[in-house]
């Protein structure tokens, strides 16, 4: 099992075939000046010893590296999620022979001038942070998960989740449920996807003719300020449902709710805006939307591809499409069971 | 913020320094030639325009890609921990400017022939796994994340942490809590960390008297397959303490045993081997095993990137290194509180 041999060079080839290695070369990439039967020689022996030709090399040559760098952001809450999405943008990416390279957090520095790729993806860019923006600097074509927060910024393309609808789905779901108070606990940090979870709730509320409550929780401290923010939700008394923007949240407002005494499912019901493995483990289960993040994934890398290969003109208007959602109803809603 | 362009050429510099592409060239790299005025010019010109050389043809002539690949297992249950390991590896990859790539898990054939790397990273190599196999034939230096379950396959370094210690002290801190009669639930797939956990649960029961209870689950399955073995496990009446090797499977532990009507923390104690975020969420809190996985990625590509500089000829006995791991005691277990 543990052979160890180096990669089979060009002049393994040659010599195998009995050519020179400028034949040997010419008739892997398909050149004239080889006879047809020693190119089909060379090929056999070439599969068979398994030679791959230099990969850096030939990038070079094409002017292209063969590498995306994908960026996500720093402190995850949702780490399946992104864990997920990345999965699928490396899947993604090999159907185009393309190599993704995950971009460092550390340093805020020097190192970005450096990026060695032809394009770029970033997942749920936010407002703050300062390493998309100079990210964007670069010049290279960017793909962004969800919406850059930023109306100033622009990216070549974006893949979006519609969470409007879903968002709407939930507290219509609470509402039929007979909970007709719900408020929502959402990061401090300003995305796209939680600005518009935000916005919908509150023209949902204005509709239903309710005050909207909004408290908010820290991706730095999750736990502690999900469990202040619910305490001070649910001291309150009114609240009958909260729809926790991270997964996380979610199960932190579900501890904290049961040591209020409340019975999540019955007196209180919860949803997540983003699910993740723990919510079907837990009991009650958690309802939460299914933002198919493998799909994502390859759904971002799909579209960069594509604008890669357009050759399109950077204009201000980012090619957009929409990534399919689903919300998965379990027993935190006052559904049967799971 | 979107502004656009393209990186700055080396005939950029030359020409605004005035002088030869050659002569800016030698200044850059630091080969004689140019004067030291002229060398100080250009640098400083190269540093104002945000000059750098184009990455691909320097690894090129130093005949190393500056590329490290990174294989994670495919069915994968504790997600945050590999994502928290690979932000790691990410992390002290920057250091010594070497950059990551994900080896994509859907094709089971001919790519992985290309690999274009200077080394490998496999975290938790499973013994089913062809990828693994397939990898390693490569000849390429490998470091493992936790061993090589097969003793036929060998690898130039391994971090490792110490599973065996962290569980006895959670079976020694079942048993002076009262929970006399622990059981496992373990995954079916086959690799060293869990192995070793199995070892030294079987071990612990042989000192004290005990007949091992092991269940499995399977990754593929995770809630399912363990909410099966749990009840198993509690049909049988006498089993007063659980621990499940995932974190996943610790939470379906838990949702499975509060049906079947058990107080976990009270007549049921609960752990689980992998901490991750939700564990600590969920009320009550879960006991679990801080595996550090950031750091834990981090050795991993220090590891080896002292094998790759040392050049050490390949020997049968890896090079190894121990990661600090933790016990988390929570509720799950009897704690206080948390």
């Amino acid at each position: 099992m543990a052979q160890k041999h180096p990669p089979v060079t060009l002049k393994q080839v040659a010599e195998t075939a009995q050519v020179s290695r400028a034949a040997a070369s010419f008739a892997l990439s398909g050149k004239p000046g080889v006879s047809e039967a020693t190119r089909q020689r060379v090929l056999q022996i070439a599969s068979e010893l398994g030679y791959s030709p230099n990969q850096t090399a030939q990038n070079l040559r094409s002017s292209r590296t063969g590498i995306i760098a994908v960026y996500l952001p720093e402190n995850v809450s949702t780490l399946s999620y992104y864990m997920e999405a990345t999965f699928g943008i490396v899947d993604e990416a090999e159907l185009s022979n393309l190599t993704v390279t995950l971009v460092p957090h550390t340093s805020t520095n020097a190192p970005i001038a450096r990026l060695n790729a032809d394009g770029l993806l970033i997942l749920d860019p936010a407002r703050e942070d300062a390493i998309v923006d100079r990210l964007l600097a670069l010049g290279l074509p960017v793909v962004t998960g969800e919406a850059l927060p930023d109306p100033n910024q622009s990216a070549a393309g974006q893949v979006i989740s519609d969470h409007r609808r879903t968002t709407c789905e939930i507290l219509d779901h609470f509402h039929s449920a007979g909970a007709h108070f719900p408020a929502i606990i959402t990061p401090v940090e300003r995305m796209a996807w939680s600005m518009s979870i935000e916005d919908s709730y509150i023209d949902w509320c204005q509709r239903h003719n309710v005050t909207p409550r909004i408290e908010h929780t820290s991706m730095d401290e999750l736990t502690e300020t999900t469990k202040f923010s619910t305490r001070k939700l649910l001291e309150d008394g009114s609240t009958d449902a909260i729809l926790a923007l991270t997964d996380g949240s979610a199960l932190a407002v579900a501890a904290q709710a049961s040591e209020h005494g409340r019975h999540i499912g019955k007196d209180l019901l919860i949803a997540a805006a983003v699910d993740s493995p723990a919510l079907s483990y837990v009991d009650p289960g958690v309802t939460a939307v299914d933002l198919n993040p493998r799909d994502f994934g390859r759904r971002c890398m799909n579209l960069l591809v594509r604008i890669l290969d357009s050759k399109r003109a950077p204009t201000d208007e980012p090619l957009t499409e929409y990534a399919p959602t689903a919300v998965i109803y379990r027993a935190s809603t006052g559904a049967g069971n799971s």
